[in-house]
């Protein structure tokens, strides 16, 4: 990537929807319609168009039919239409691919830009698109499990403080990160809008997809899925927690979805919105950082991850993280966590399981 | 153990209290009353008597200082005082030992019968109790993990199909049972109050308490213990949970005191009061019959429990299970586990971890 | 009503069943199924068979079409088929008149007995009844009003103490009840299985049922058929809460069904089940006893009541109450009600609305 | 107030603290520490300086011991220290009293500007501020009723068209608003940060603060909150709700402190930073409109306010509003409300109480 570019970055508002491969659009629905409950706005023999229930936009996630599941396009929303052309210009010095999107080239959308991110990832910005009506007070078709917005974005990429460093000139900001005592960065946490994220950086061989992330109002919608998921024999999809975030504070659940991509339910971190925030660090050998509860990460949340297209459609080739990996760090004989700095923890927070 | 009496068994009405030896008073109290929020209804230099919020009785929980952690007593209620020397008379029929206990042996109960049960268990049978401040509408001590009342206890015990014959003859009845093919019980839930179970029998190298349990209202509560724990950098006192089991369908959390005994804290299981309430058994390799969640189960919480004393104080000595382990069969090369039969599981359900 | 049987009286197990007559069996499931989720057993042209979500029998609620919205019967399940006869031998001996009803008389229900009760309510005990599947783990049918089983029946009689003296006679405890310092009783709640009760006694001109009540596991589950109303613009079917109860410490909701039977959702009152359980009695000026919260208790709530059929189907008359009013002694010019003993209440507090 | 400024109005962020004279430091600081739960960051025999716990600023509330109760300033956070001057400016062109404030003039905040706004309130902007502990994670002090951070002011005023024009000339947004077919608007929220408002503008004689409030998480702790005052024996500090707003759809409570100030406790309104944010207008004849659930909103609610004080510390006097009243138009002889539009209401939903 180039240096930095002169030119003023786009005014980005959030994290506003994200376009995944599918390979069976039936399964993909029985699980983000029949599990998830999120509204079909539109669907066809090609796609599915999703929207939580506060959400007016037309959707905040497309299910595309494709050969190989991988993620499509992250979108943000800017501040206006003009806005698109600047990204364009932004992207454009950074020397990056930059591909105009006609009206409705995703449906419900306006003009818009693509572009290939000095990370590798395809990226969206728009601003005009199509509004349907807002769920919000639709309480009868509310489920137990009622997903009110999209929340954020996590993607794994190799070099978490070059892409912070990136991030930061597009105008986010640091809510939380994770360090250790030389000064190597695991993961951060950036956002536009005031809450603690737009978009989560994770080390690691990328660029991949980690997760994108859903927002309840409340913690029992959460626990709700789960029971869910169990009723329907389909408890394989819960990959990690629930449980409480240490970053963000969030209570949080991981699912997998038909293909395997990560979907993430996530309530109440706190507001960030005003200028001076604090930035939160985390020792990455504080094992209540990803878990306040201690409990452990399973190692498919470390290791796995959803391929990402270019902008031809063609997956990504990986970039391996050379500085140290979080899991092995922390667990295992060449890591430690501590529930209180200097203590040994007890066996069933080590993470080893029978 | 003698044949089945030919006396009648002693009426009883639930599981009442439990009496465990600390080796640290404060250490406990912190845990009991300052994250767990039970009621001081007396303390001196030797014990502790805890209650919660919608006991009326003098406690439901006695910690007393020894030398070694361990269980000194389960305490069923009967219908009667009369039923106290029912009691007697049964368990002397059975061969076991007998003692009397005097109005106030144990502070706040009266006359008592406490024997060695034929599986090993130290057991107290009384009806006299004080009566104390019931504090169901003192929302004003409410914490925001406030406990309602103890729910049951859980035993471990090397033969649990004899456990189980035994209790039948004593009146409870098995609402849920984990078996195999082959006709092996792993576990079996009994009841007398109309709920899930007052005793729970795992099976395992015993006379050994695996855990007694308190119910809350919401779910939310057991969450919030989560938290205070992890704000208290005692996330380590988590040892499995917050989950939902696949027997009781309760919600769950187990911890662990600063001793070791394991602390169940439970909500919403299901009524069982009418005579006909359908008995429900599970296939030991369904892997939601534990967590409907799929959630593994951690190693220790198979493997560990507290001593329990004979009516001198001396601990018991364990007699092994022969049967096959829950553990053994489930997990691992000689094991598994399904979410559907016949079909694999994801490796984030075998509880490999890193 | 003839003097005090010497027979023994049924062992009677809980409230069970209702039978109302409805007017509108479409507008009925439209609230029943369509709003609360009740499960449907069975449907036809005549009735609609109900049943909660953690219940096994066939129904705990029937809908049958007829010409007047009232009540047809309670229906208490008693501990043994030989209980039904007991029943039936328990009402001659009190000179009421009594009904064998033969198997399937009502559909999933066997050979049972209707009586005439001495206050004039139609009442059924059976044991006899078809087990269907219990949908406790059915989290894929659980909407976010799950409600789990029926819980209670409150009827309005003029004389509540002898209504109570009756209910004694017959087996049942009182749990807590309303009272002046005349020693008037204004209500009074009582049980059979281990709750807050399976009736409440409300003083009022009758016989006339003032509601049956079922439970859900959470509070936000009752919230939500509130939302859940207000989206579908029928809010004016809330008559009364949310809100807490002084009396049993639940959380409640008063709703009126499409012709006008009022129904309860309840949750989180507390155990009853020992011998020596504390009966709790309220002062009638205490404003907290109806609601904890000291809202206003309506004036329909207090007035209207659905009517009563014999067992020949026609309306019983009404007996006025002699004795106060709870209403008339509670509010306006001839009464009063205080938060503190002996201070005045705020306007908002006293019921006056614009 | 003089014409429209030409100079940029101040950039707000939001909503940041309120100072409120009280008569009783111990009275408040018993119902806002000891029922609220809210964290003093410093007390003296003058003030008290109270935070939420997810507040890292010194304040969001001070109570100011003084002779009349009443409303001292209404602080606005600005986006840095050089919008405080930007404050002063636009509100000097407005031609109004402009008083700078130096560092510590009130404690904790650095140098700021009060004004008496156009509309007679008295209007702190304010940038630098102490930071101190942020309680996000300090689960060990959370109470079951956890308020998270201040959230809006509510603010009568007689002339709300004007009132909003005011607000809009200074960057605040309308997300929802209350009107009849005749144009006359009764209400209206307006937003800086992305909630539903940071200020609302409620018809009625003013300059009055109707009332502040705070947000929790979830449902159950502002339940949490009613309980509690009903274990104080002070239930008659809550006014109205708990219920559903229809406006903001948020989840309320309004209490009246021990001077009678309104407090709100708040929680999930919905999301509005997007520029199409859609704007809600609702018919005053809706009675859903200010309660979901069509519960009827007590007089006092409408008619009582807190005066607010002018920067001399004297009381504003009041002036009418002229346009009709939203109690008037809605409920009695002279105004009407529906559930749905043109159907007569319940008896119980009119607000005839006995
Ligand atoms: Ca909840
Ligand atoms: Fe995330
Ligand atoms: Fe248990
Ligand atoms: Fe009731
Ligand atoms: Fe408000």
């Amino acid at each position: 990537m180039n240096p930095q570019p002169t030119s003023t970055p786009p005014d980005i508002i959030r994290a506003a929807y994200a376009e995944l491969i599918v390979t069976d659009l039936a399964a993909s629905r029985a699980f983000y319609v029949g599990v998830l409950g999120l509204v079909v706005t539109h669907e066809d023999d090609e796609a599915i168009y999703l929207r939580a229930f506060e959400e007016y936009l037309h959707h905040s996630l497309v299910l595309r039919l494709g050969p190989v599941a991988a993620l499509a396009a992250l979108a943000y929303r800017v501040r206006s239409q003009d806005e698109v052309a600047v990204a364009a210009d932004y992207y454009r010095e950074l020397g990056v691919r930059v591909e105009p999107r006609a009206v409705g080239a995703t449906r419900g959308i306006g003009e818009a830009v693509r572009v290939e991110d000095p990370l590798g990832f395809p990226v969206e910005f728009f601003y005009d698109a199509e509004h349907v009506e807002r769920f919000t007070r639709r309480y009868d078709v509310h489920g137990a499990g009622a997903i009110s917005r999209l929340d954020h974005f996590n993607v794994m990429t190799p070099d978490v403080e070059a892409a912070r460093a990136y991030h930061e000139a597009l105008g986010f900001t640091v809510s939380e990160d994770i360090q250790d005592s030389a000064g190597t960065t695991y993961a951060a946490w950036m956002y536009r809008k005031p809450t603690v994220h737009d978009v989560a950086l994770t080390g690691g061989d990328g660029p991949r997809m980690h997760h994108i992330a859903f927002a309840t109002h409340e913690q029992h919608q959460i626990l709700h899925i789960c029971d869910h998921l169990g009723a329907l024999r389909q408890s394989d999809k819960i990959e990690r927690g629930p449980g409480r975030h240490g970053v963000s504070n969030a209570f949080y659940l991981y699912l997998r979805d038909p293909d395997g991509h990560r979907i993430e339910i996530y309530t109440q971190d706190y507001y960030t919105g005003d200028p001076d925030n604090p930035t939160l660090t985390w020792d990455v050998h504080d094992n209540q950082r990803r878990d306040w509860w201690g409990n452990p990460v399973v190692p498919s949340w470390y290791s796995e991850a959803s391929a990402v297209l270019d902008l031809d459609g063609v997956v990504r080739p990986l970039v391996a993280r050379t500085e140290p990996a979080e899991a092995a760090v922390t667990i295992g004989a060449d890591g430690f966590s501590y529930t209180r700095e200097g203590e040994p923890s007890p066996e069933y927070k080590l993470g080893h399981q029978l």
